[in-house]
């Protein structure tokens, strides 16, 4: 065991883009568990997008993470000393224990997680987080039909893959959009989407009109910017858009102007902003679909895998822009 | 009878702002009913923002007017001929006639009015179509409810007067945005709203920010444009914003670009559009309240009124500029 606890913490809030100098990495004591408490080993490290939003000082959904804080985040790990009861050691759990090697807990962030069912790693990407939030996009509020066309930005993401592939169980057409080829013949190849737009190859709105010629009836946004105007001026009567993230638009001094925003009047168009944690009553029911979707392979993913806590910087500012190839982890230990 | 009747026809299409010289007013001959047909004298001529978008030969839910057609409209008239079972000479109906004083009917679009309950000219705005979408905007997307803080653009127009009002209905503090101090004063001193912002005067994200202490929660939307930034950086978690049209984009070459649309994810805000044909089932409901409140005087309503189907265009055009004060009218006979 190491003898010292590696911590992730937050030193200054970014204008702009995320720097390195951002984070700050100490190591400090390892914590004893009081009583009720769990004791942590972390595993693995889920980098999300929605992390950025938690450096700013501003008014949002959630807490922001305080100057001198150890980053906010979800985590797999081992419970390696309890004094908790419904908790014991070699325990593996999902918690949200934050950018750091060990962690206390009351057990009330935790939930226990079967190893032998799907790989740990996917409790915080496709059968976590990311893919519950794709499942609760799609079903709760996209809601496509049979028939539909529908189209997935972040298409080779954490949760992008997953919004695509639910939807093509529901027969829809559906198109992603991702950021270059590799990625793109990814989600159709592997994937299993109809066709896949790289949108840093140009000609975004001729490309999508050739990708989707009955319009869109159903757009899974985590992008913003110029996409969003893009999928706006093709939206059917009564398209509907979840907002999941903007991610085009999180280190952006100067935000985008959406010009669009008026077809929604005359198309009645839908966009509605929605946070898994608002809609935790439907999550044993996401979980059980998709893990056994990942079991019998209908539902793939990919994934990277940072190595080291020391590296998870770097690796969250290669996410914002794209770096990442499918879920972003980081191992670390 | 006059002789002749006269039409306003669309005579080109417009790119931004429309010029009188877009219509041509012509006189042709009064036709003469058909078998199942009525023959129609308009006494009041309804003009709405929609109509601008019918001028554009552009993907839209309703058809675009042709050039050489009569503008359509919502009218309110006498039947003066009848070859149809269902109406009789002398009754009063509403239509969807054009911008002309006589026109035929095969009786589908005619609904028959009441002009004893409320005056004729209500039935094209207090108790008409912008009634019953304020009615259905507030009632079935925003849904308001007691205590929150409801905000309303182009506050002293037909359908922002009415959607105020319904709101004050419903114990919510309601703030009312309108072009100039006259349209302010009677939006609080006569429609009863708790405060008025003239978003003339600048600084209107201080006013919006003064104006409601507790944030936002529905915001009805006529206008766009950067009243809804300023509208999106004030919305509560959960705010609904129905919308119902963005006025001040209609004539825009170039649009007005939303930047604050990203506050849509983490506030988990619903965007939507809709049109009132959508929702016919509704209308029964909403005219008996709306015709109930405008009789015991609960619901005020204000209009202006142009006299004569040639003064039509200038009329129209002023109501895109906001130069109107309530219910754009004009009087045809």
């Amino acid at each position: 065991m190491a003898a010292k606890n590696t911590q992730v913490l937050l030193a200054n809030r970014p204008t702009g883009w995320v720097k390195e100098s951002d984070f700050r990495i100490v190591e400090t004591e390892i914590p004893a568990p009081g009583d009720g408490q769990v004791l942590i080993k972390n595993r693995f490290l889920s980098l999300d997008p929605y992390m950025r939003g938690r450096m700013n000082d501003q008014r949002s959904y959630a807490a922001k993470v305080e100057l001198g804080q150890v980053m906010t985040g979800e985590t797999v790990g081992e419970v390696i000393d309890s004094r908790n009861a419904k908790f014991h050691k070699g325990d593996m759990v999902a918690a949200r224990a934050g950018w750091q090697q060990y962690a206390l807990s009351d057990g009330g962030d935790l939930r226990k997680v079967d190893a032998e069912l799907v790989p740990i790693s996917t409790y915080l990407g496709v059968v976590g987080m990311p893919g519950v939030t794709a499942w609760i996009g799609i079903n709760d509020i996209g809601q496509p039909k049979a028939g539909e066309t529908v189209v997935v930005s972040a298409a080779s993401g954490a949760v992008g893959s997953v919004a695509g592939q639910l939807a093509k169980t529901k027969d829809c057409r559906v198109v992603g959009i991702a950021g270059g080829q590799e990625k793109c013949d990814f989600v159709v190849k592997e994937l299993g989407f109809d066709a896949c737009i790289d949108h840093r190859a140009g000609n975004l709105q001729q490309a999508l009109a050739a990708a989707t010629p009955k319009g869109i009836d159903v757009y899974f946004e985590n992008v913003g910017g110029p996409i969003l105007d893009a999928v706006l001026a093709r939206c059917n009567p009564f398209a509907r858009i979840p907002l999941c993230g903007m991610v085009s638009q999180y280190n952006a001094v100067e935000r985008y102007g959406v010009q669009n925003l008026m077809m929604a009047v005359g198309m009645r168009i839908k966009l509605q902003g929605f946070i898994v944690s608002d809609h935790l009553a439907r999550w044993p029911e996401a979980l059980k679909e998709l893990t056994r979707g990942v079991r019998d392979g209908r539902i793939k993913y990919r994934e990277t895998v940072t190595e080291g806590l020391q590296n998870a910087p770097r690796a969250f500012i290669g996410l914002l822009k794209g770096e990442n190839f499918g879920k972003q982890l980081v191992k670390l230990a």
